[in-house]
């Protein structure tokens, strides 16, 4: 079905082909004619977006309320046919690019214009909840959906993307960046099948990867709406987050070594175990990541015990410790903070420690125009906003490497996320969709410039 | 094969049948005939102990030097036919039990007097050593090859007891006081048959279990041979341990519950992090128990956290605190403590504790009269010795039910146990049994007369 969308857009015809066209004949001459700031009023129809919303949550509904809708599944399937099909309702152009992502394009009067971009996901984490992804994918849609009721006459080419497969790794988006490499296709997804495969069966082409590809500058700018996912917002009752950036990610494993023995037959004071180091260690994260001013985390969230036998004084201890702030530089002093003082509980529990850090993910901010962009709408529309930074990665970050970025985020109520129990207010949902509308409209209109 | 002894035994011919007839004629009649203090400058052979050790650690060998001689394994028959064969050899009527038990007789004047039991066991823990066990098994038989050799005339019946499948849970000793339950012999062991078919593949019968079964007074004292498996004796440079008794064990199973959030966007201040709590009830675990004077143990050795990934916060921590101490009320008094501060722990973090007590196993003191008996001999042998728990589970714990029952430590080096790297001296072995052979012939002699 993806692959059938694909080949009717790049024959497109009727209505399609007549905006295409519409959209080819106004190159340069129609500029003009476009009022500066129309567009100011309209807004999105909340009752229809949070209808959507729950429509595309019955797409691989969960027995917990939420949705296991994992990319390449048959739920992410239906889903994609189920976004498809609104968004060519929309009056946007869709075609599945060779990574899988789904772009909806609303022809602008300069034809070669680079595109404003805008969008989201449709894939969930397992067991996952219907905001993450949705409302952002919703929204976008919705804002056509309002352009195409008024029948504005977009300047620059408008595109919706909905990214593919973001939760296991920013697939979509990666790949229209350029960042996906060929080496990645033949390893197997969740489901087990290589990615190419995955890849292929959503109507990608993975063999033509390169096409899919966007340099630096072929995109005017890139919004994404987003839920928060944390409770930043939802604490303070404040509805518009404006995203500073998204964090680095910094995932180091470590191991502390001790020797097993006998739980029974060896003295208290004679022991060198490795839980009692890497206890020590796990609360000295905590502490050392609190002790400075600032909004970084630092989670150990994974540890494993060996041998892992009531009777056995635990020989080894794996665990990971992830840091993230906006700044990478803070990130390694509280690392270097951390080691400091890992090695020094090691050693006092008669253990070794060993890390190995993993290729860490750069944080990457926001364009400080999109910032105001956002902040400025938001101000227009009579809400309330912070700045903040998204602690979660999203496409967004990928797509900051070739074009302007901002984020809008919502509040999640009781900050949680990734569970059945994600929710977002639909008066919210409806306000982040209102920012985004008015974001690319005033886009559109020459804000950055 | 062991079938066979025990059909051979039911029908005792020849040399065998004679010492028996020999010992059925001498009862009552021939006890004065005993000197009171026989054999006391007799000696076990060292070198030949030595020599037997490194003989049996062939069968099971591992590539680590150990042995993985897994109670009803290959290895274990293979064991156990090499040690009955070396049992008949030193003159021993060896039969195998309904449990399993390889028993070896050696008739006393006064046939109808309780036995005097010495003995250990020769299955050991997968990648174990080549001393847990074994150096009490075969310096019990070298003690019946002394007495052999030096044709000693034993007014009790001795009985020299290879006890089977110690390592899984003391099933053989259990068995013989009459604690193995029809319902375990349906529960698989560690190669998934169920026991009872393991017990009838070495020459037991499940269906007769009953017959294996000693009442109290039936058995007029147990020894028993081991190596300390812990530092203490080691450490001091003190060649023979008085053990005090067995310790007691309980085992909680306990769980902290917190709240999964993403790693990311959940702030520090806004966790329910059941990871950082288990951290601060482990560190506690281990200052409660070293806070009182005494050689009682604490152990976490079995830690699991949910959902466990490096970017999701722990929602639940599942763990084991394993307490030990010869006295119940010692343990009871440290849970108490640890209860009271793992609780306000949990909900300083937002958490919620729960915990399971499995059914514990009682402390099971040593006979006063059989530790002045092992500190006698070792006095008298020139040995310095030493008074200590064993914080080790051992058969004895199950003769002292029924019987007077003593164990003789010897030392561990490093106090490594349950390993290939399980070592003891062989001059230390030697001692022990020294200690063993002088103990067994002042309890045939009258001692807890």
């Amino acid at each position: 079905m993806a692959e059938c969308d694909r080949r009717s857009f790049l024959g497109a015809t009727g209505a399609a082909a007549a905006i295409l066209a519409a959209g080819g004949r106004a190159t340069g001459r129609a500029v003009a004619a476009v009022p500066e700031a129309s567009g100011r009023t309209w807004r999105v129809d909340g009752a229809r977006l949070a209808r959507r919303l729950k429509d595309l949550s019955r797409l691989g509904a969960n027995p917990q309320g939420g949705v296991s809708r994992v990319a390449f599944s048959p739920a992410d399937v239906e889903g994609r046919a189920f976004v498809a099909e609104m968004m060519r309702a929309a009056g946007l152009q869709v075609r599945i690019d060779a990574v899988g992502n789904i772009l909806g394009r609303r022809p602008g009067l300069r034809a070669e214009a680079a595109p404003i971009v805008f969008g989201s996901h449709i894939d969930s984490v397992p067991e996952g909840g219907n905001y993450d992804g949705d409302v952002g994918s919703m929204s976008a849609i919705e804002v056509a959906e309002v352009l195409r009721e008024n029948g504005y006459r977009n300047r620059s080419p408008l595109e919706v993307a909905i990214w593919c497969d973001e939760e296991s790794g920013l697939t979509g988006s990666r790949g229209f960046v350029g960042d996906l490499g060929a080496e990645e296709l033949g390893r197997p997804a969740r489901d087990g099948l290589p990615l190419a495969e995955n890849i292929r069966r959503i109507g990608g082409d993975p063999a033509r990867l390169a096409e899919a590809r966007h340099e630096k500058g072929t995109v005017a700018a890139y919004l994404e709406l987003h839920i928060e996912q944390g409770g930043t917002l939802d604490a303070a009752g404040i509805p518009i987050g404006v995203v500073e950036g998204i964090v680095g990610i910094h995932h180091y494993e470590v191991v502390v070594r001790g020797f097993a023995n006998h739980a029974g037959t060896t003295p208290m004071d004679r022991r060198q175990d490795a839980l009692l180091a890497a206890s020590e260690i796990v609360l000295a994260v905590n502490r050392i990541v609190r002790s400075v001013p600032g909004r970084q985390v630092g989670t150990v969230g994974r540890l494993a015990v060996r041998p892992g036998a009531p009777n056995v004084i635990p020989g080894e201890v794996a665990f990971t410790v992830e840091l993230r702030d906006l700044r990478t530089e803070t990130i390694e002093s509280l690392w270097s903070r951390i080691e400091g003082e890992a090695r020094a509980i090691a050693e006092r529990q008669g253990c070794t420690m060993e890390y190995l850090l993993r290729p860490p993910d750069q944080p990457a901010l926001t364009d400080a125009r999109m910032r105001d962009l956002i902040a400025g709408v938001a101000d227009d529309l009579g809400l309330r906003h912070l700045n903040l930074p998204s602690g979660a990665g999203h496409d967004a970050q990928e797509l900051a490497r070739i074009a302007p970025m901002g984020m809008i985020f919502i509040p999640s109520v009781g900050g949680i996320s990734h569970s059945p129990k994600e929710y977002s207010r639909p008066e919210d949902v409806a306000n982040g969709a209102n920012v985004l509308l008015q974001a690319v409209l005033r886009l559109d209109q020459g804000a950055l410039k």
